[in-house]
């Protein structure tokens, strides 16, 4: 993973050395790699589509397969998930999967369109209502129907930011206080700024291996339990209830299934918290606490390192950053840290299965992996 | 099919219009699939990415799990070859794949620009060379290296233009003769004007299904006997020999490999030919002919419905049309009806076994399939 923040390089560049760095951390020659997947849904901002053999030449396998996939910020995890397939189809042994993204050439009204574009761009953005008005809603009806305050959502925050100073690469490195969120300006009632995640750029890489072919490779590896996806309606209006992501229930319990464990096997959650609620109400969606509950889990300390269930010790989308197509791959990056012991000062003691839980959108498009670290 | 030329629906109407088409004909309902797998490449213009969930909801399967495969003039082949992979692991049993564009909203000079993302915007469109240049780079070499000649090019365009006048949903219906042809202006040199393919909206989707759930839907379908994909240096500048597209001819290998096969079994083939020299290569890199006899092949009527070995009978991208991301699984739509015997006046006799050659931007993704009547 890169260092997330601001970035002079494009993301073809980012990508590929981010690419690169995977490839030596795995132990394997890119020549060894059968087929490419990538994500950079914002690419055409950089006027470049077709990013697959751009970074393919970049590493030196301009004949392998490439693509890339494109879920809204859910892309690079929905990238894994084809490589997975792959894998577990036979066609291909070892897969790249890499996502990155530049935004900060672009002012915050023009990334908030290009944002925009994964919603239901005619029937919610046209309409005056882009991410945080769509968010903010869901957190209004979580309020309402579960008594969730405002000072649960500032506890999201404050977790997360805390976490981020203990990850080198994370884009936001600031103690935030119970008083400088209250005092941000409000961006969509009940939001604040600090309830909202950074534009950033950056770029994460992961290598996935048939397991046959990991095993040659080395014997420090994470193997993948589930991958799974699932979606929900494109817009809220066509919603029954705000207060839940189906989509990302769906997914969780497929994997929860697939991998032969349930909720209480969790040691360590990596969620899409691109506003404060969302964290919540991911918490809830996969069972790790009651509807209603994921408020004052994280009010209480259960979700911080050290407590019952970390959830984001990456610092999150929250405070790490959210370069979209690298937040995906990002997630797998601090699980596989976590789940090896290589994490730090954020090192959730004893972690040996870890979820990903990965959103585009509102819930259109989700995904979830379980990794668990070979025993 | 949807008809391919000038539409007034929106991309994620006429995806989700075509989609509906193609669940009725495969006798399934919505409900049925697995997962879908959409193409929508220059979405970004008509301000949708993230279009999955959007046409999911529209045809009724909001849960579902979608995602966006982009892979520049190739995306709909490569979403065909993620849908392969699902069924081929085991993971789903029925994959929706489909593709549509609309670029008829932009002015030529935009699609162009947005065109030339597809190839490698800072080395080749940043300095003045858009694909109509790319691709005149190529048939110059060629001629050069083989004596092909500009009225083995004319060939290529007058034979597609008359299998276009054959099929009712293709884009120009238009009888092209030698003098039109050549009469026609300069667009790089050697290409007129009707050795380039028309802009074209469109849509384009297929049903896959296990071999298993497909026997128990219907008799009448047809098999992909192979799924193959490659890649070629992102840049013509790094290439050694501008006259092939190795990735292609690596792609046809191996699928004639995967359906143990020769090009000789071939019965009817749609190329991509988004230029006219690109059908002469194609040609070749499939070995349908010896390096350097594309030219004369298509010259002497080889090629034409009725020859010895049809090439684009649907009218290619030259003639049906070229809407981006519907020509991969038009491609299909194609040989689909061919082999099911359902072509009307373009029927190839016979034919039983097909394929398809999907090319993004000047070759950097390359797809084939074999397609195969089971009998």
């Amino acid at each position: 993973m890169s260092k997330f923040g601001k970035m002079n390089e494009s993301s073809r560049e980012s990508i590929a050395a981010t690419s690169m760095k995977a490839i030596e951390d795995a132990g394997i020659s890119p020549g060894e790699i059968d087929a490419s997947f990538y994500s950079n849904a914002f690419g055409v901002t950089e006027s470049q589509l077709h990013i697959g053999p751009l970074i393919n030449s970049a590493i030196g396998i301009p004949d392998k397969p490439s693509l890339s996939v494109e879920s809204a910020c859910s892309s690079s995890s929905a990238a894994l998930n084809e490589a997975y397939a792959h894998i577990a189809a036979g066609l291909e042994e070892i897969c790249l999967v890499a996502g990155g993204e530049k935004l900060s050439h672009l002012g915050t009204m023009s990334a908030t369109t290009y944002f925009a574009m994964g919603s239901d761009f005619r029937y919610e953005a046209a309409n005056g209502v882009t991410f945080p008005g769509l968010y903010a809603s869901m957190a209004v009806a979580h309020m309402k129907k579960f008594g969730t305050t405002q000072d649960m959502l500032a506890s999201v925050a404050i977790k997360n930011h805390d976490n981020a100073l203990k990850n080198p690469l994370a884009h936001l490195h600031k103690k935030l206080t119970r008083e400088a969120y209250m005092e941000s300006p409000v961006v969509a009632y009940p939001f604040h700024l600090y309830d909202c995640c950074p534009f950033s750029d950056g770029a994460a890489a992961v290598v996935v291996a048939s397991e046959e072919r990991a095993r040659k490779i080395r014997d420090e590896v994470v193997d993948i339990a589930a991958s799974e996806r699932a979606g929900t309606t494109a817009t809220l209006q066509d919603r029954e209830d705000l207060t839940s992501i189906a989509g990302a229930a769906l997914a969780g319990s497929r994997a929860y299934k697939a991998a032969h464990i349930g909720p209480e096997d969790i040691d360590v959650a990596e969620v899409h918290d691109c506003f404060t609620i969302a964290e919540i109400m991911a918490t809830e969606d996969l069972r790790f606490f009651e509807k209603g509950e994921g408020g004052r889990a994280v009010q209480d300390g259960t979700t911080c390192i050290g407590g019952k269930l970390p959830v984001n010790p990456s610092g999150g989308l929250k405070a790490k950053g959210h370069p979209v197509s690298a937040t995906g791959t990002a997630q797998i990056h601090e699980l596989y840290e976590q789940l090896l012991g290589k994490a730090g000062d954020r090192q959730v003691e004893g972690a040996e299965i870890g979820l990903a839980h990965n959103v585009g959108a509102t819930g259109g498009s989700c995904s979830v992996h379980i990794l668990k670290r070979r025993r």
